[in-house]
């Protein structure tokens, strides 16, 4: 069975930003709201983060609860996982997710600036340099025979789709415009020279774009 | 965690019937054709009966491997486990699958004439008799905590959804008409009161029905 690269539930804006412009510590998104940006996915049953019974059981949460489905491990950019940039000057930062982060795989996060490996509950993040291709060689033997989550930003899902070693990507598309930020596309019509595209509608409002190879 | 009862996956004419009229042996359907009725998920690369690589990895995909997501046990009618009706007089019938069922868990087997249990691979089938009550509870135990799937026909569904005991069900209805058979429904507005509905086409041509307790 082939292992593959999935990008997971990332989520743009209708001009195709990820974040936006100045992110810092107290706004890891920059100018964008993430709340707005993921209500479709926090409406949801699946949604991780939840603190209340219920949540819809729609099309969005196949999206949600598809999150996990056969990911063994996960590769993201520096700027996801933390705000400061550069070499690592506080160790005490462990990420933005508290104790219990929703990966539950190890973590491979992309950085020239070495550091030590950790673990946070049932997640293991790893600090590592080289190419796209040597990190995803890393992340396969980590994930066992199950796919690869790459989980964004935006510069990072576009380091790997110009690497090619992507297989599958779904991105959410919200109809606000960010303007600024990191930006993933223009448009999804950019994909279609490589891949398979379909566009799914949700009365939530966003358009799930769904990729595969062609 | 509520351990939900759902139905996945099954699929309906545009009249609403799951299977034709005229079941046998030979034509387990009637004088419907499964392989037009499922086209839409055996063209998916989550189909569990694939013998080839590929397949698509947009919608119609993500309903196909949500089959086993979170699912401990599943509850199904006698007319779908064999083609005979009454009293059990071949016990080397060993149901329709082979020696790799696709479901991978308990499958309690609806029927008012005992018969020994019996595992396939890591499929156990159970047969079971009592109201819909005691069943899904036998199946919920069985389930460890998981839910529990509720595998048709089209008339054991409904005398779940008359119990009142059905959390969620995802319809693909197929264009095609049968006229005859065994019906789920005349129209899936049948279930707006109790249920939160969305319609969900398919570029495959199949529409996904979904629905959730309201």
């Amino acid at each position: 069975m082939t292992q593959l690269l999935r990008v997971q539930n990332f989520t743009v804006s209708a001009d195709g930003y990820g974040a936006g412009a100045d992110q810092t510590l107290e706004r890891p998104f920059g100018h964008a709201d993430p709340r707005v940006l993921m209500a479709w996915a926090g409406a949801t049953a699946g949604w991780p983060n939840r603190t209340d019974a219920g949540g819809s059981r729609g099309l969005d949460d196949y999206f949600t609860r598809d999150f996990s489905h056969n990911i063994g491990a996960e590769i993201m950019g520096r700027n996801k996982f933390a705000p400061s940039r550069g070499p690592w000057v506080d160790h005490d930062w462990l990420g933005w997710w508290g104790d219990e982060p929703p990966f539950h795989t190890p973590v491979f996060v992309l950085t020239h600036h070495p550091r030590p490996s950790f673990s946070l509950s049932d997640t293991t993040f790893h600090f590592v340099g080289g190419d796209q291709g040597d990190v995803l060689a890393q992340a396969r033997t980590a994930a066992e025979g199950r796919d690869v989550r790459l989980g964004g930003g935006a510069q990072t899902i576009r380091t790997f789709l110009d690497a090619d070693l992507v297989d599958t990507l779904h991105v959410a598309v919200h109809p606000s415009e960010l303007g600024a930020g990191s930006r993933l596309w223009a448009s999804p019509d950019e994909l279609a020279d490589r891949f398979h595209h379909e566009a799914v509608p949700s009365t939530s409002g966003v358009v799930h774009h769904l990729f595969w190879r062609r």
